[in-house]
């Protein structure tokens, strides 16, 4: 059920460069990828892989960063011919990209003046920033500006990535879509923190004593899993539920055995991570539950990592699947996977949920930006 | 994240009578629904019961049911002062429906003509026919048709139903969705039949002896399930993948013990059900493997019900849902939640995967019809 491809010059978004990979005829989505850390490195390098995107620019918030270029930055080994810029606006005038991914920091008020340059100039955005992924969580008065600087600049803005932004929220309204009442909600993920860095790991308290780990809760160094209060607006947003408060609890996950990473080790008695909890009350009663249990090694205390849905209505569902789907693969895949929904959507402040789900691109990019509503051909 | 009412007038669905149940100050959602079997006295009934929807009308094909009282065809017990019709025309003219849900059949062929009247009146169609869930899997000439049929006459026409629809297609879409490379996809659902009727049963060859089965099979009697094809092309077009040829197998699953319900008893040696299978080649090799073996009591034989899906690739993801979604109920839901989505779709033929995902409606029906993009709210 392949549609028709946008040909040159009909779809606004593709009007500049012959592509470099465009054995189609049509040219390339340029691709802006905003941060080169961990995420906005992968983010590039599955950009420059992937048939019908185009890396044309990466610009870094560290100055440091700043002229290197971005093949030997984000670990490909070759020179790319793109230098990495730390002046936003420049990366846009001079290389005109169709669509941005934000990968530089997680809250709204840190990711605003960079998000909302990009929408000024007219430059559809994917952020993986955890707030993003439902603005008005943390700030209905940002969310509101977003929406409204995207739809005078006739261009789309959408937070995703794995968690917030699909596994406990997209996949549980989903769920529910097979539900005519639903009394409560329960969603689980119990993740491996052992692949992660220093900046992650020390947010969960990891390797801290009790007492410590206490402190930067109180102190704002711990600050457990960031997206709950988004995730919970997300869901309750897609089944019309009204929340009258979240609760969230952190504790810290004592380990009884050594547990031990590349980064860390975590001693008998000492922090192995953070139980993270929010539950959403609706008319004083609790109705979505989110557990988000983070720490190095669980299976070395015999627990299994995974994601668990439980939506307890008419019908009952529930859904499993373990390991977990991956955190950062699955995160950079999303922010790929969205470019066509994003290139597609109306102009405005969207969420995962108001636009169609995201889909593997098994195929050029290209084909899957600007298909219409015209659903009457099988593929072969 | 609630946003604005449509208000009287201003969206084009809602024009015309006030509505029974409408403490909003707007009008009901009329509904129109065609068929009186199962599922749709299923839907009609959840229709009566939903905050913001308004059963206008019911059509049956069976002249017997004409004139009678749809709440007692449809088991309410109780009159609703509307009369079965078998004319559809009529019924439109007379009621002037915002939405109709067409339950009458499960072939494209056998839907068209229902279907065609009703977009020609310019009222949105969702039917749960199972080759609506992606009509050009069995012909993409009636596809192009309904797809321009539904522009011209400016509404929109969906399939849907637990499976095709939701299951086997658009749950496994998704999870794509955190995917960079896909190798194959099995998808399997193993559900009971017992609570099922005579044509259901009949249909999987349940109490036939493995030869009558197989003469079933040859005959066209013992049909198995009937939906691969669409989830299949589903799939493969969100993904971008060209299928070479779909090869489906339809095998008896011969009881070892007695198997009863109140419709037939399987002794031992006798059909339990149809073990069908399809497996979807892609240059050659199999990139989609489905699996829905339909039983009664499949437990009596240590068989656990459920869904399960696993997708290898990057990363590989699976998911195994226990028992299996109820299909009577989820293909209910599905076809009231959807309403919103299909009132608020562009013109045309939609599948699940080219709108947002579902969810169950728990405020007024009409809160989430005419939602904007407009996501700078949080509820509460």
């Amino acid at each position: 059920m392949r549609t028709r491809l946008p040909s040159s010059g009909q779809a606004g978004y593709l009007t500049e460069s012959v592509g470099r990979k465009a054995p189609l005829g049509h040219d390339n989505v340029r691709v802006l990828v905003l941060g080169t850390g961990q995420m906005g490195s992968g983010i590039a390098r599955r950009v420059t892989e992937k048939q019908g995107l185009e890396l044309v620019a990466a610009c870094a918030r560290r100055t440091q960063r700043a002229g290197t270029d971005v093949g030997r930055a984000i670990g490909l080994g070759v020179d790319l011919g793109i230098r990495i810029v730390t002046d936003l606006n420049i990366a846009i005038e001079q290389t005109r990209p169709h669509v941005a991914i934000h990968a530089t920091c997680s809250r709204l008020g840190d990711a605003m003046e960079e998000i909302t340059t990009l929408l000024r100039q007219n430059v559809p955005v994917i952020s993986i920033a955890e707030e993003m992924v439902y603005p008005a969580a943390s700030s209905p008065a940002i969310a509101e500006e977003l929406h409204r600087c995207a739809v005078k600049h006739g261009v789309a803005v959408l937070g995703t990535g794995i968690n917030p932004g699909f596994v406990l929220d997209l996949l549980v309204i989903t769920l529910t879509g097979v539900c005519t009442d639903i009394k409560s909600i329960t969603a689980k993920r119990v993740n491996d923190l052992s692949p992660y860095g220093p900046s992650v790991l020390s947010s969960q308290g990891v390797g801290l004593s009790p007492e410590s780990f206490d402190m930067g809760i109180t102190n704002g160094t711990v600050v457990g899993h960031l997206g709950f209060a988004q995730s919970i607006h997300m869901i309750a947003d897609a089944l019309g539920w009204v929340i009258d408060r979240i609760d969230e609890r952190r504790k810290p996950i004592i380990s009884t055995v050594r547990r031990q990473t590349p980064f860390t080790i975590v001693e008998p008695g000492q922090v192995a991570g953070c139980f993270h909890t929010a539950v959403a009350y609706r008319e004083g009663k609790p109705v979505i539950r989110l557990v988000h249990p983070q720490q190095v090694h669980p299976q070395l205390e015999g627990l299994e990592t995974g994601d668990h849905i439980e939506i307890v209505g008419t019908p009952t569902v529930q859904l499993t699947g373990s390991p977990e789907i991956p955190g950062g693969q699955g995160t950079i895949a999303l922010a790929i996977n969205m470019i066509p929904r994003v290139l597609n959507a109306t102009p405005g402040l969207h969420t995962m949920a108001d636009l169609p789900v995201p889909a593997a691109m098994m195929d050029d990019a290209r084909i899957f930006v600007s298909r219409g509503a015209d659903k009457t051909r099988v593929k072969g």
